[in-house]
């Protein structure tokens, strides 16, 4: 399958991302930063930065490495974290989100990146990128820490939209299945949908239409179904990827992350306890930080939206140069292996296959 | 208030708990071990064994301290974990499960514990004890580590339904309220309502209503109401007791368990990963076990379920002595403190409030 194709590059090659350097909490700065660390990783990466040039212009050019990798596109308003979505989709114009989707929507970089308010982004992308043929709620999707050999899960939607019925399941399964593929070099993902219990009787009655609908696409889509998953399959390695509405994803991921966060600080405190316990987190600290790493959130910081015309990486709002450095990876690994036209064949391939009501063999649809 | 009491003590003046078994995974050893632990702490108590009398007696004479404080109620057939809930409403008579919440129907025993399967015991509960007046579904509230003092938040529902509307949570929030009160000891506890965003705006039209039915019980039933509260604060310090429906409890609870299992693992992984780290792992072996022993969920090894005409501890089906020892002491705290005869106060004066449309000032609804 050949992805939709457009020039995304720079004159040297450079594969170009749309970096939004306002609206997170730990502003430009943070932004700028991550970039540096990114660049020294992925050489062949350049970016067009969206915010006040005369802000940025010195902060670029204090890190040696992004000399010639930057565009600027001066805009000088904000999404802030507290902007209604309703109001940013009235209102944004001129705003460094708005002018970051935009470079996407006219071809000009490959992707999207951003780590200001997920509500107002979302709106934007949809009246700005617009949905994908065939998809009606679009859905973000995260990386998950997981006992699989890759180390990750992927779960959707977190929180993209709070409803979903059977056939936005279905494509979010099609949708997950792509971003595995790409995002985690699967070739043959197991998809699972989110449940009380694995028996098939159980749960709510979109989730049994769900279940048949997703079971008779998986041959024709080159993805394993496994049927229903719980809640202890998210961090487990029974599945790749774990399809569920934005309500219960999104309460899933914060209660994930709210338990890592709590172990994390009873941990450090059970090493306070006493003077033996100090001594033996001193010898214990390569251990503990080889522990940070592997559950650390900022290394799979980047939300993915999905269903758009155009990929667009969500990070975290609070994150820190590590933070934005890993959410730029994942864009450019997605912008390399051409996800954004994978996708949208996927999703087409499947949404007109569903219209004839006919399935066909294995491979057309997998990409 | 008075609660309802009913003289659930032997001739000695001991509480009694009602036991079922069998239909855990790890059989009636490890319940009669866990009985033997529990009694140690808790010299009021005294136990109806509900199982095969044969296999139950020398069991149970091999534990010294049980010694004059068993009761033997004689049945031979088993609810097994692959039980359908409706084939055991029909055939479970003379089942263990069965007869152990007889014992409490009668008025023999105080509180039920069994660690068999959960949906069998939800459904034989209600149409056994039935549920409270007022109560529409009832629900399973669970014990969770958190940053709060008493160590503990409240969630429920966890899986006794995957539905609830508006005036289903707001009935979890009086119940939970009023366990709150009784388990773990908070006059006025805090009461949060599971949402996707702390913003009124945010989450779906039933939790929207929900938030107003709340807020406006908030006064007369002399609990604070925080309003909405994310999966974060699950395992946070913001609130006391956590109202969800099922579907999104039961998701929540497995995925916060699962958390902290596979971090559990990749912490012993990191400490056998060199020598040194090896080494450390030794010399961090008492801040390690105070760390297990603070979430491990064995020690709040027990579901309790809420808005029926007597208390139901459900332990965990896989527990070991020491989660049926917890069970039972949680047991025998709801027990103590009248707990049955409260909860069923507090729902029955807040749906008489509610049919008179009127909230009365804090107090008579504390329970």
């Amino acid at each position: 399958m050949t992805a939709v194709k457009i020039d995304t590059s720079d004159r040297t090659g450079r594969i170009l991302i749309s970096i939004d350097t306002m609206g997170g909490d730990s502003g430009p700065d943070a932004v700028v930063a991550g970039l540096s660390k990114s660049v020294r990783k992925n050489p062949d990466i350049g970016f067009i930065l969206h915010g006040p040039e005369n802000k940025l212009r010195p902060l670029v050019e204090r890190r040696r490495c992004l000399n010639g990798r930057v565009e600027y596109s001066d805009v000088s308003d904000v999404v802030t974290m507290d902007d209604r979505p309703s109001h940013v989709m009235r209102n944004g114009k001129g705003t460094s989100m708005w002018s970051t989707l935009e470079s996407v929507r006219l071809g000009k970089a490959a992707v999207a990146v951003s780590c200001g308010n997920t509500g107002a982004l979302m709106a934007l992308s949809m009246i700005r990128l617009r949905k994908l043929p065939g998809v009606n709620r679009p859905a973000i999707a995260v990386l998950w820490p997981s006992r699989n050999p890759q180390g990750f899960n992927v779960m959707l939607d977190v929180g993209a939209d709070v409803r979903a019925d059977a056939k936005d399941l279905l494509q979010f399964a099609l949708m997950g299945a792509s971003y595995a593929r790409n995002g985690l070099d699967l070739s043959r993902p197991r998809i699972g949908l989110l449940n009380v219990g694995t028996e098939e009787h159980k749960g709510r009655p979109e989730l049994k239409q769900a279940h048949e609908l997703v079971s008779a696409f998986a041959e024709g889509a080159a993805f394993d179904f496994v049927g229903f998953v719980e809640g202890s399959d998210i961090p487990g390695d029974a599945v790749d990827v774990i399809v569920t509405d934005g309500f219960t994803g999104n309460v899933a991921l914060k209660t994930g992350e709210g338990t890592a966060s709590l172990i994390g600080d009873l941990l450090r405190e059970a090493f306070r306890f006493s003077p033996l316990s100090r001594i033996a987190s001193i010898l214990a600290i390569t251990s503990l930080q080889r522990l940070r790493k592997r559950i650390d959130p900022r290394r799979v910081n980047g939300g993915v939206l999905l269903g758009l015309n155009g990929t667009v990486v969500k990070s975290h709002g609070s994150t820190d140069p590590t933070g934005i450095s890993a959410a730029v990876e994942l864009a450019s690994q997605l912008a390399r292996s051409g996800f954004s036209g994978k996708v949208s064949a996927q999703v087409a391939s499947a949404s007109s296959v569903a219209q004839d009501s006919q399935l066909t063999g294995q491979g057309p649809l997998a990409g």
